[in-house]
């Protein structure tokens, strides 16, 4: 008899009605250290999305558990300012008597602490949560609300967080070479000659993303992304240094390593930032810490903040990257497929909730095989929670689905050789004229990207609109970029490449994003369509330029019952009907019974 | 009897092959002054586009004359970096031999200062040709290399510089409020507020196109564009100083700034800014030559550089300003349509030539009343000419059309109350379905960004693909942006808003645009399409957010010889026939004889 599985996600509200008394605590705390304020950003060490327990420090203070944003405390005002995914969540979790919240797109962190810091105060803010440029952004701010910053060495929330969790130190292991593709000697060259073309002595590896691509290791630090938290110090010439969190550390990881890199303890990390003395150091703009900055300068190095070139080459997946994301996409679709004819059946019996939705998703994706992790807590939206673009269910939350709902669910997984992440809109019951206008205009809009042809050169931000275009026409749009980078067997969350009006690098074969338009109509329903797809060379007959498209990795149906055929054209109806034909073809030999039954119905053509 | 009419434009090739002597006397200089290379931009002190005869030193040391580049020249080494619109006309007009010419695609100029200086070395600049910005860039560029940067008080080109003409001093006189639309008075009072915004204390004006529109005056300093070179500074408090680099100013002018402004010489501007001491004074970082800055912070200022605020509010123009530019495109557009009909005529009787089409344009202007100046030098280019896109005729490169060119004709005007730019390409007999099929999908692209929607603060990067969708699904591109913005009797390139990559700001209503794409076949033809375009709110039937799209200004018939109806939807020829019989029109009253009967023609629909 097996062991029962783990479950991947709980479904507790991690929010509280605290954050009045917690903010007059670490206001007590401030007035003690001399300081009028103080920044918390939804930041650790590393900047990463997803933060260990004993980073949540935002999260802690004022209820809001959003993956991104930034409280300023002062004296008689504080604010969290949160971006477009946030506008309506944060609201409804923090006390908004305690904490004013101010969306990003009417005025940044630094722009209210401008207005409101006040002459000859004094901003504190943690080195370790800031990048260089974070603290010049900060610097200026409070410059011109005439006060000024000034780096604290003990971070005050901290002291006032009673039962704060302990740093996390989970298993770290060596990624096989046959799902890497490339040894960690191999990237490391690659990674030398970047420095060496940059003139520079050394690399501190600050994203702990880089540090699991460039050694082969994978590690269980952080939830849904196999990170070991930690840093590197790779020189020019001799052996690389990784200074980890864990000690729990695989010995055929270190014996693989061994040639090529040390393993020290993280309490390591200050004396080798000692070495440094007289070395021209990169540190990452986007990861690095500013107190890395300070301590390779303490030491006698020149700092040089800049790309950590691993970003870039993390970026493009190589063959055996691309082998395992495909065979991940297979499985998962699998899975995926058994899961919608389940909700398709579930909903109409009637009781079906989100919470159910999401625990069938994962039994299915655990029950298909080399499940590691969801890759993100499965956004399950019916009815007005679809709307919230990234809702995530709670007990109490939770909401019995109804005939008449249109119902989101964007989920992913971690297998050892790849990530996925998919969202389909389905629809419960009869769906509205105005639900099947909408979805087809976001269906329109994916399918664009999805048969998007483009020039080599070209950024994601030059074509984000073409996935807005049919939302456009119709004075609508969304409120997220169109798509993101996602790793391999790593973040679902990586850039540099994004499809997206900030998405400013070069879309190269070898890199996958995700495509997913969607339409929100705020307490009614949401609807978002998301596949990930692969930059890949598109041959084109009697072509001047080389040229790139996209392989569509992602195999699922769309839900035929919310596709007005009459809004499409030729092209995009002989795309819909040529993609359903290759996820019948690939998943009907993985799929049986009912399921396959579904799976059959559901990828029928939709014709002329 | 009349005096014969100066013409606007010549066609005297003004490069030289004396490139190699100027380059070693110009090496000569910097061995004397101990200085190991020096930077040539394409600039004059105020970083404009169109720049004084006297500030041509790149074009006198190398013989390039396009309007963007800079040289670097090294004791062993010199290159001119330029971008894509110069990467065929600078090998053909420089002596490569003398200097290396590198697309700033491969190279920066920083990138190639970075890899020739060499360790130790020292490169000069002029302190007024360069922004601080740009410094920073040249400082860091030679730090790489290991050498130093070094500001030069004298600028050692013009010491070599034999008969270098003399500053520009031309006519300055007031714009009239009837076409400016708004007092000077009540448009420093809006730029106050917005230094006031941003706790300035004073703004440098250094930007000439910013001191015309802030000050309502117009000048004659500079080909092409009624700028009066000079600065301004503007005080929160108290009245403005303009320093102007002419003397003959029209009293007028003088007296209707007495109540907000004193102008002084140009001379004087040393003194004036030595009065900012203790001031937060804003000075642009587009424009504001880095000798500004360091002249403020010796007289005990503090220089913040951003944004100087006008130029946001010059780009959107007010209903005058917008009432003017439809007046000037119409009586442009009648100008242009007799053009056309006569070129017709002229084509099929053999013989025309490049040259011939830029004259008979410029007189049929000059004979439709109230131009000022042509807005740039007419680009006439027929077959292998067509395909250069920055292409300006002269004597020996005159070419005679031919029966199966294309023949690309792109100018513009200059009136007192608006400034026009317009492309069209023409067939000559036959074209090839090759010609046709390229020629409809750059009109595809056009009509793309004439039939867009989109919503409030979209920028115009965000738009540009739908410019070259068609061409990219055939494997083919432009290598320039699609439009850039234009002023209101003033210059014809005007930032901050761009339809291309790099069209970072938000498009807003009553900016002005060009929309441009183009298809060039390097060596046979080149097609361009373009019309200006007006933003404007668009109303959308249960849209539900602020839309905007685009009026065309430019009224002119498409060459209907050159479109295959085939490849168009219906959508695209229904937008084509409502253009062309909004041209017809509008045009109609104000032409007669043959033009008439071709304006007929040429604007009947294209049908389903």
């Amino acid at each position: 008899m097996t062991e029962p599985r783990r479950r991947l996600q709980t479904f507790d509200d991690p929010s509280h009605r605290k954050g009045p008394e917690r903010i007059a605590a670490l206001r007590a705390a401030l007035r003690e250290a001399g300081i009028d304020g103080f920044v918390v950003p939804r930041a650790d060490e590393h900047q990463s999305e997803y933060v260990p327990a004993n980073a949540e420090r935002l999260a802690w203070l004022t209820g809001f558990t959003g993956s991104a944003g930034s409280a300023v405390i002062l004296a008689e005002a504080a604010a969290l300012v949160v971006d477009g995914r946030y506008t309506l969540q944060a609201p409804a979790q923090v006390d908004t008597g305690a904490v004013s919240v101010v969306p990003l797109a009417e005025q940044t962190a630094e722009a209210w602490i401008a207005e409101h810091l006040g002459r000859d105060r004094v901003l504190g803010y943690d080195p370790w949560l800031h990048t260089p440029d974070g603290v010049a952004r900060l610097e200026r701010a409070a410059a011109r609300a005439g006060g000024t910053l000034r780096a604290l060495a003990e971070n005050p929330v901290d002291s006032c967080w009673a039962g704060r969790p302990k740093p996390p130190a989970g298993r770290v292991s060596a990624h096989p070479e046959a799902l890497a593709g490339q040894t960690a000697a191999d990237k490391l060259a690659r990674v030398r000659a970047a420095l060496a073309a940059d003139s520079c002595d050394a690399l501190v590896i600050s994203d702990p993303h880089n540090l699991a691509w460039a050694f082969n290791l994978r590690g269980a630090d952080v939830g849904h992304t196999p990170l070991a938290l930690g840093y590197a110090i790779l020189p020019r010439e001799g052996r690389a240094r990784l200074f980890l969190a864990s000690d729990d550390i695989d010995p055929a990881l270190t014996a693989a390593l061994d040639p090529v890199a040390g393993i020290a303890p993280r309490l390591d990390l200050d004396e080798g930032l000692s070495t440094l003395a007289g070395a021209r150091v990169r540190l990452d703009g986007a990861t690095g810490a500013v107190a890395l900055k300070e301590r390779v300068e303490a030491a006698g190095g020149t700092v040089d903040v800049g790309k950590d070139p691993i970003t870039a080459m993390k970026a493009v997946k190589n063959a055996a990257e691309i082998a395992g994301t495909r065979a991940a996409h297979r499985r998962d679709g699998a899975s995926v497929v058994r899961f919608l004819a389940w909700l398709d059946a579930a909903a109409a019996q009637g009781g079906l909730t989100e919470i159910a939705a999401v625990e069938a998703l994962e039994d299915f994706r655990a029950a298909g095989g080399d499940l590691r992790d969801v890759s993100f807590p499965t956004i399950s939206g019916s009815g007005p929670n679809g709307a919230i673009v990234h809702y995530r269910v709670t007990r109490e939350t939770d909401r019995t689905v109804r005939p008449g709902d249109l119902f989101l669910v964007d989920s992913g997984a971690q297998y050892p050789d790849g990530t996925t992440d998919i969202t389909r809109t389905l629809a419960i019951g009869t769906p509205t004229p105005e639900m099947r206008d909408r979805y087809t205009r976001v269906l329109q809009g994916h399918v664009a990207i999805s048969r998007a042809v483009f020039p080599q050169g070209t950024t994601g931000a030059q074509i984000d609109a073409f996935a807005r275009a049919p939302l456009w026409r119709a004075g609508l749009d969304f409120d997220h970029g169109t798509g993101h980078g996602v790793g391999a067997f790593l973040s679902v969350h990586e850039g540099p490449q994004r499809i997206a009006k900030t998405g400013t690098v070069a879309l190269e074969p070898g890199m996958i994003l995700s495509n997913e338009p969607g339409y929100y109509a705020a307490g009614r329903y949401g609807i978002r369509i998301e596949n990930l797809v692969l930059v890949e060379p598109r041959a084109i007959e009697a072509g001047e330029r080389p040229m790139l498209g996209f392989e569509t990795l992602t195999l699922a149906p769309y839900d035929r019952r919310l596709i007005e055929p009459a809004l499409l054209d030729a092209g995009e109806r002989a795309w819909i009907d040529a993609y359903h034909a290759r996820v019948r073809e690939a998943l009907a030999p993985l799929v049986d019974g009912p399921a396959r039954a579904w799976l059959e119905r559901a990828t029928e053509a939709i014709g002329p």
